[in-house]
């Protein structure tokens, strides 16, 4: 469903175990992004009115999202900070081809997969921690990411047949499972 | 309340009257905008958790309002279209200071007075337009913005006095007011 094609790694959760407050802090981070990311797509594709209806959507979304991680980092006396970000999104960005409408295309992909992996990583967390609140908590998100990556892969298809859309996503996927699996020495939701 | 040093002219609600299919698609752009600067001072001013969490809630309110002009145009039967913009924004933009925290206060004032503007144009709107449905609509909208007004002058408050904030937002104000009174050609809502 998720269109991945790799598990997270046992290595990822171990990183996550042992710095926990370092990745709550970048999972703010990347709701924020998430939530930029759907606005510029507004902005750049603001002529399909239906594409801006379910970016206006996912921004409102994320932005609770993000309230709700700083939420939980308060309660956790944790500060919320700027943090240098995982290399996974620019390595993403950087596949983004320049003309359009295949600039498009990869935009919207690249962000069905992004939601994608954090899908699987919730799912992995709200199995994975002791703690009773996160894993509540990570629970409760999962099922928006699936929603998300469906919804970017359908506006995809604005700007491709469904063939052409099969394909470049798996062509995009096998590159995420690359760079996913490459990793990254920070601590980061997308290490 | 306003801190707005003018009214608007008689000559723009003619403009309105006349271009009213036009006005309505530059409004929708207006909140997409709207939702879009506060999404930056998101991303620029992260370590400011209580500027962070006010933008993300404007955030929300514009892109709501976004799709409800979507909405109303749909219903009227206009095609919502890409439309060469006014040149308020922009002259606005261009007194924003460059280094910190001068361009903090700056940008946040000139948000503030670009809401403090709308508002006052929905109230005119609200009292001067004869279609029911249009007149609610901008009374609805109306204390939206005079609440974002508000929320951006406090949040210039973490980056300059009050003395200072009140200084330059008087000194913004009546470049305000020279801006929307010198107009312009195209019918926009800040024409």
């Amino acid at each position: 469903m998720l269109n991945l094609q790799s598990e997270s790694s046992r290595r990822w959760l171990t990183m996550m175990d042992e710095n926990l407050e370092e990745i709550l802090i970048d999972h703010a981070h990347c709701e924020k992004k998430a939530a930029g990311c759907a606005m510029n797509l507004i902005f750049a594709y603001i002529d399909r009115e239906e594409l801006c209806r379910e970016m206006a959507e996912i921004v409102r979304e994320e932005l609770e999202h993000f309230e709700m991680v700083l939420d939980l980092l308060r309660k956790r006396g944790i500060k919320f900070r700027r943090q240098i970000p995982s290399n996974y999104g620019r390595q993403l960005n950087d596949l983004v081809r320049k003309s359009e409408p295949e600039r498009a295309i990869d935009r919207l992909l690249v962000a069905s997969l992004i939601e994608a992996r954090s899908c699987e990583r919730f799912d992995l967390l709200r199995n994975h921690l002791k703690d009773p609140e996160l894993a509540a908590f990570y629970d409760s998100l999962f099922e928006s990411e699936a929603r998300h990556h469906t919804t970017y892969v359908r506006m995809a298809k604005y700007y491709g047949s469904e063939e052409t859309i099969r394909l470049r996503l798996e062509e995009l996927s096998a590159l995420e499972t690359e760079i996913i699996n490459r990793g990254d020495t920070l601590p980061r939701m997308h290490s």
